[in-house]
């Protein structure tokens, strides 16, 4: 079975276990139905509806400043840009498989000229060892959870001992946080609690949170200065950003406090999965809301029986699947609303399936 | 009167006859609520919402390629970027006034490293003369109508022969084309020959088509290539953008052919506030369905007058009044749906109490 079939066959499934359901444009957009008649829209980075929003931020992190950007991408590079230029050094350090340097075509490098230094190992997340070891940088970014090894977190001892480090030589931190209220269950911490220790912060409103599409740098007065100029610079300071925050708050708001739940559904799957043979779950027992899982087989054999699951059960188990290193199957899971809509029986029951299926 | 009276005066005007009608967030999104139920959204720049439309204009400039992005900004930085990167020479030769020089921070020399050359003065559109005095250049970036100015146009002839001229040298040539479609009553040509005449266009869809936001790049295969790299290079390669697609080609849909009453809108406006004394209009005649105005007096006396107007007769005849060189107020008139819906007798009384006011 080819992607594409196998995407057409995900769409027919009544009970897709991933994230959230997707959503239709009208959908999507419905909110705006129900909204006052006499609200204006923002321009260019300003009034009330980007304002009001980028307050709520600001205050949930108790930092000075919040911009709201279209996307995690620019709101990034100018945070490193930022810092890097207070610092009077164009070098960041971050994970291998950092977002920076997987999946923005080299941004940083092309646009920023900001040279990066990539910590540790990419199976696992750096530790204080590998800061040790780290060449003179302006900033190191963390990302919690580390998204490309299936969520992983440092200890909280292990992570305040790395800012900590930092912080004593005089390097900025800087937290990837698009997935950091998942995070907070596991460390029992608040959002406060988490953000202070780090110089910036971003957050992504369209993963857990199921937004339309944004995110918000957080962060102090003299950073959201430059950050609006070089927001305007990267051709971010759009018009109108009024159908992404009016859509960003409400799911925010809606979900920011559901991720105790989240994470319970994402230890709970995890431990039925872990039963299944051919695949291994990492982190075997998931800190966040989301885990991966590597398959002893290739996709196409994993898409084919995933699909009979879909044609016999109506439920999607997983949502597309990819590739590892070693031409095997790989996905992600991360809990949202979805998973919770579904009755357990039904869920062991395709589970059951798959596995009957596997061993044939 | 302060600027902040004066813009919150400007909202109570029944009839301001600038542009199109400022919406509330909830009119510009009512279009959703029509939409088929079924309607996926688009995905990091995939599928059909983003690709029709883009291939809507494609076919409409009959060029190979187009891609729809968040703002010009980002489009115009990116088309440079490409041209230059193809010539092997970072450096672009534009307008005095031109958008990059003045309103993005200065984004093209700051993430492109990309020169820039400035042609002629700022108080007329270049000519082929000031061609022919220029440095080497990859690329020359044209402004079809030169918004700062009013919305000047050089005649075709003198438009084709700099063409020409670049072409012949190898020089590439880009279309700010903002407002292009605002320039083909004028030009008596269609979007295609215009168009034609270029390497690359972007189109606005917020000016005078009254979208929410966002902007169409478009030209050859190879760029197109290119400029996804780039995009998502900037931060603009959303996971969402169908909430301007769907506005914008709309709104795009609804006014493309409206331009022909739109230009003869403003000759007609044009020639009504000739007569009035204290003022300048340039162009003296419209070219396109803009023109700027210069006062004999400061801005505070100018909004004075025309607070009193809409407190009178309910008719905001002018949008924001801004500073020239000499601190005299200026203010750029552009004409969309909204001229159109007021009675004539209506504007005419309401300039001549502008007028009376002015005499004393």
């Amino acid at each position: 079975m080819t992607s594409k079939e196998y995407i057409q066959k995900l769409r027919t499934a009544k009970y897709p276990l991933r994230g959230n359901k997707p959503k239709a444009m009208k959908a999507q957009m419905k909110i705006f139905e129900s909204l006052d008649d006499h609200l204006m829209p923002d321009v260019y980075g300003n009034g009330e509806v980007i304002e009001n929003f980028e307050k709520l931020l600001s205050e949930e992190f108790k930092k000075p400043g919040a911009i709201f950007f279209p996307s995690g991408t620019m709101a990034q590079q100018i945070a490193l840009r930022v810092l890097c230029d207070r610092r009077g050094l164009k070098r960041v350090a971050y994970h291998p498989l950092c977002h920076l340097e997987i999946h923005e075509q080299g941004g940083i490098k092309e646009l920023h000229h900001i040279e990066t230094v990539l910590l540790g190992d990419a199976d696992r997340v750096f530790t204080l060892e590998d800061l040790k070891e780290m060449d003179d940088v302006s900033v190191v970014l963390f990302e919690l959870p580390q998204r490309e090894i299936g969520g992983q977190l440092p200890s909280w001892d292990e992570l305040v001992s790395m800012v900590n480090f930092c912080r004593e030589r005089g390097i900025y931190t800087h937290l990837d946080g698009a997935r950091i209220y998942e995070c907070l269950p596991y460390y029992e911490k608040t959002v406060e609690e988490v953000g202070q220790l780090f110089d910036s912060v971003y957050v992504s409103f369209y993963k857990t949170f199921g937004g339309v599409t944004g995110a918000m740098l957080i962060g102090d007065e003299a950073m959201m200065i430059e950050a609006k100029i070089w927001k305007r610079r990267h051709g971010g300071d759009l018009y109108q950003l009024f159908p992404y925050i009016v859509t960003a708050s409400e799911a925010y708001l809606r979900n920011k406090d559901k991720m105790q739940g989240y994470y319970e559904g994402a230890k709970a799957y995890a431990g039925k999965l872990s039963k299944v043979s051919g695949i291994k779950i990492i982190p075997e027992v998931p800190v966040s809301n989301m885990f991966h899982i590597h398959f002893d087989e290739t996709p196409e054999v994993v898409m084919e029986r995933l699909a009979y699951v879909i044609d016999e059960k109506n439920i999607a188990l997983f949502g597309g699947i990819a590739t590892n290193t070693d031409s095997l199957a790989k996905t992600e899971v991360y809990i949202g609303d979805a998973y919770g809509e579904v009755e357990e029986l039904l869920v062991d029951q395709a589970i059951g399936l798959y596995e009957k299926e596997k061993l044939g």
